[in-house]
């Protein structure tokens, strides 16, 4: 079955994409733990990031830090986190994370609840940082 | 004034070196979040992970792979997660973090103290994954 990030891919469900190329594409997570956080996945279905093939890896890292410097532009934060977990969806994803302190990118704390307008309104400042 | 890494890589202070090339170096934290907890760090010293070159970027992950490969052959995780932060040392380095929970990557947490006989002996264990 494909995981929910391909469906994002093909457009089957909605998300506020930010970014986009060939074998990868990023937008917004919808249950952010700090505005402004995105997420960066290579269109092949790959569960584990290791598992990657090391050229697709390296793309992977490469269009991320062409969205990180879009955030950094248009984000208040220190500098933008990355971290990469893999125990819930199992599609490769970057989370791409602004900062301003170490506990911004602790998963474990409850997660933000933006509104749609919310989303979008971010997804239209970090695109406008390209 | 050299960062603390670049001590590291220059040898004048001692680290568990787990893995090594002419533009990369992996040595285990010595404060982990987790025992197998790694850092790896490009030799050229530069503060935030996304003013490096984007060839030096993928370089760095794709280095970073070939040590999480061997950790997840030698240190019992479900998968390696991977963490950059970068509020402290100003010198980038990727978190190499063996995951069983989500919580095992906060670093609000916590760190283990390990004796200089567990650091060597996980290193030890590291190495033979190669």
């Amino acid at each position: 079955m494909a995981s929910i990030f391909t469906k994002i891919i093909n457009r089957e469900i909605p998300a506020q994409i930010v970014a986009e190329d060939e074998n990868y594409i990023a937008f917004l997570d919808i249950m952010p733990l700090v505005k402004g956080h995105v997420l960066v996945v290579p269109k092949q279905e790959v569960d584990y990031i290791f598992d990657l093939e090391p050229e697709v890896l390296a793309g992977l890292h490469v269009f991320s830090q062409k969205v990180a410097k879009a955030m950094d532009k248009t984000i208040k934060c220190t500098r933008i986190g990355v971290a990469v977990i893999g125990l819930e969806v199992p599609h490769v994803h970057v989370h791409l994370v602004p900062l301003r302190t170490m506990d911004d990118i602790n998963f474990s704390r409850p997660k933000l609840k933006l509104t749609p307008e919310e989303l979008a309104e971010t997804a239209e400042l970090i695109k406008s940082g390209f």
